[in-house]
């Protein structure tokens, strides 16, 4: 069993992410913490708690975390993509939670749920990372019990919500570099170049929405956001960012992924929000006479057809 | 009375304030946190218990925090300013506590005083502000308990470290620009420009050397940091910063504030760490098409004889 | 006699500098160069021309140069300071002037002039500083063809077209830190709080207005700027920004200056467009481990009714 | 016939881009102007006048230009890359040329050649866009005596000098946005993760040096680069960057390109140079909300071997 925390913003791709860990018999789900992002807070939150009751999770304790970036403002909300309510439009038709919130904050839930677990716990965010770099700076000697920090986030070769930047890491880049250029604990980043090429098409999508209630209903959120995707892609495909880094969490080296020295800009210029990852060999680096840093696992490559087909089986079953 | 926390790095001049404190009878002392600057961060709490030991303070709280900033590693640390171990290299020479740590870290501890609290509490930070820019992003429901928050920090014309940037900002701007920009807690910013004003002579440091065993031996922790300030200043005075910070969280108005909307400079050039105040008038601002942000209370003036007084007589006591 | 060249965009208060020039008997007035900034290139060019033929400087050359400046565009004009055409929306009532533009652009015509000049030259930019920053890194072999640059732009403790920036250097922060931090040419800047305190009042406007012609015209082109520094000011005045450097350039030392260190902040945050100027003791300075760069002469002070005296006196003339 | 001017700082791949140049039939070398770069500005001339003697190209006008970044200073020189002299060392075997460099600086005869162009000229800079940034900025109305700037320059996928920047961008990254962002000229970049595909190996290097004198010569001119690149590459391989865009400049059409909104990055942290492309699709673009700017054509691609043996056969002719 990979004990595992959920740091979200629900957004249409977290549903499935969060579905995805549900439906996962080696998952024991420990806790879901909530950030602004594809959504605000209240929405992101009420999102999560509906999600967690379709799949019948009363037990698992849901925390809302932060609502705005660590440093700055945050400029703008996604829901042209995800539409005004995080799921298309269809957020009411999801059933209520009986269990509300933890009568507690994100950071603490954290922090509590590492303190009392038995094992290492996999923490995976799949929103801006202003939780979790709360967390690393609040609660430094927590770091032990974190196995892995598994994040769906970043761009190496083109961004989406600017030219170079992807939207998680662009929403709050002072969190981003924080996590991932301060600290050690391991560290998956699941960028949106392998997440864009694990997209899944027509095919997949019928045959999860004919795999039963759950199915169908997951099927109905993404209407909007396929939308979107159709534009964005030039075909009927929808990119399921967040269930491509769950998928990981779930199922350690599904994944192909290379250690890499990573930085994030946070300057207010063009670059705001890009991940600058340092792709040289040891070589080259050293001859620059640039330090090398800590190094994060990025997923880069994948065998696309057996990740898919991991996110189908799950999720229809 | 007064309730009120100190989040401090001690530091020279963080001493003389924590004494202040101490000596106040007005001031009720909930709690102390610690925090990396002057000297780093095991230094700065060894410091402070040992300050309250001095005053017979085992009753006092005290956690440590961040060990550094926010975002960015920390350039260097102000050793020749305070000495090696921040208290002129004199800190052996304070008493021991017999209270150690309390069982948490600075901002649970922050969190839990506050919420605990039974009338709003002033918060006086007088190091890098990191522990007071996680306390409100991780707790902003408890902002309604912070009655105000007195910062030493910032220069208006010309700063320390750099040329345009004081220690403490400078130190962590982007934790400094949550704080001053971003949160409409009621603040007070006392910066370098008004304390270097209230710097003290030979005199002063005389008088309260006479005073007793204290007095004594506070003086005695100023000697490397004197002689700094007499190479700096061109004459033999002594910059209690931080203490006349504390003088305006103990006895309001004692400074004379002027509200300014107020940023902080985070990119890596020659600007970084710099307070950006706006001292416009307000016609002036508007018709520039700027928006007006949250004020802050900018110490500017203060009668500087009343406010040595102040210093003196309470420290004397 | 001062051989004397102009980098100007006007603007009501280039306007007054010009005068100033042309109506001073030991300035050899070599060219002016013309500059985008209060209003647009054509606009300034065009203002600049008629200015001449008001002091029936035909002979004079003017080149016209940068319509943007070096790296990033141009945010806005300062229209609402000096209406749409710069001049109070009464350029159309000066005379054109019957000689065009050189028939070369503005950094030829300064690169010319500087090398056919017999002794070395005072530059007097009171504009961005576009132009200059390009000549400079065109014809760094010229430099010594420079006697002085004297400049207006800057601010000291706090800015008027942002919080910390002045409008010449904002306009152009890339070629102001070019000119200001990196070059050895003897250069006195001229910031706005020094011209601020040298706003004139009704009375020596009107004084200039009884003066003759030139005088009346003068002071019939500060009607929209007047109503501008009236709200902004809070009582009738009228700043003359770039005539006060002008002053300096005609009669050096009539300002004070100090020499100081200066950087100018890049970055796309607050501090855009900031002056940083060391104004620490060179024990402080060197304490701080920061090393010591070039030095401007920044005159932030000056017996401001002998220079209000000295600018009627000409300008009356 | 293509009217050319080469901006040039030799550099060991700069070396063969002059040769390329100079040995293609259809080039008419208009001028050729040098910037510090690879190394220092006196160096880089040198060089380039003793590459043109190499070619016995005495005709061809040399003008010195920037021996610095526009708006900072540049951190440090390639020599680890090319050799202390630029050449590994070898820049005293070339021949000295009798025609000294041109009396004007490379602005100036940039400004000039393109003023007596027949038709318009392709510019290809290889080395800092310093030059040619100023060029652009002094004399906007030449532009259209430009065919083409066909640059070397940038990296699309992770650079060399830094994790992220390619050393020609990063060495002036504001003259590289004024050239790349700003103007309206057809630009083509040839960034070099093209350059790098195209590397060359010892066969190609063997083959070039039996076919001559010249070519002996410039294999020769490899030895401390083909070493650098032994490491970086793990393999016997030679990069000729700007040889790759020269093939371009000379047979329009050799590489393939895309046209892409481009910015760099002109902060000073970890992104300092980089390029940022606009990799969208239109639609995405659109939906984000971003103004489309100006496109540059980048080259991506390429028949590799076409590239080697178009370079090969004019070498070896």
């Amino acid at each position: 069993m990979t004990p595992l925390i959920i740091d979200t913003d629900p957004g249409v791709d977290d549903a499935f992410a969060i579905a995805l860990a549900c439906a996962s018999p080696e998952v024991d789900l420990l806790g879901v913490t909530t950030v602004f992002g594809n959504v605000g807070l209240a929405m992101t939150t009420r999102n999560a708690l509906r999600l967690l009751a379709l799949y019948g999770r009363e037990d698992v304790p849901v925390a809302a975390g932060a609502d705005r970036p660590l440093v700055f403002p945050h400029p703008h909300r996604a829901r042209y993509v995800h539409g005004q309510d995080g799921l298309s439009g269809l957020s009411d038709s999801l059933p209520e939670r009986a269990t509300g919130l933890a009568n507690t904050d994100a950071v603490s839930l954290l922090a509590s749920l590492l303190d009392r677990a038995a094992q290492p716990v996999t923490i995976v965010p799949i929103g801006p990372l202003t939780n979790i770099a709360l967390l690393l700076a609040v609660h430094p000697s927590l770091t032990g019990k974190i196995a892995r920090i598994v994040i769906m986030g970043g761009a190496m070769n083109g961004g989406n919500v600017t030219a170079g930047a992807e939207f998680n890491v662009w929403s709050d880049p002072e969190a981003a570099r924080r996590v991932l250029a301060e600290e050690e604990v391991p560290t998956v980043l699941v960028p949106m170049d392998l997440t864009v090429r694990c997209a899944v098409d027509t095919s997949w999508l019928d045959r999860l929405a004919a795999s039963g209630e759950r199915g169908r209903t997951l099927v109905s959120l993404t209407s909007v956001y396929r939308e979107h995707y159709r534009k964005s892609l030039g075909r009927d495909g929808t990119v399921l960012h967040d269930a491509v880094a769950m998928a990981e969490a779930i199922s350690p080296g599904l994944l192909k992924t290379s250690p890499m020295p990573l930085d994030v800009e946070c300057g207010q210029g063009a670059g705001r929000g890009m991940i600058i990852a340092d792709r040289r060999s040891t070589a080259a680096r050293e001859e620059s006479g640039v330090r090398r840093g800590r190094t994060v696992d990025v997923a880069l490559d994948a065998e696309l057809d057996t990740v898919r087909e991991f996110m189908l089986e799950r999720l229809s079953s």
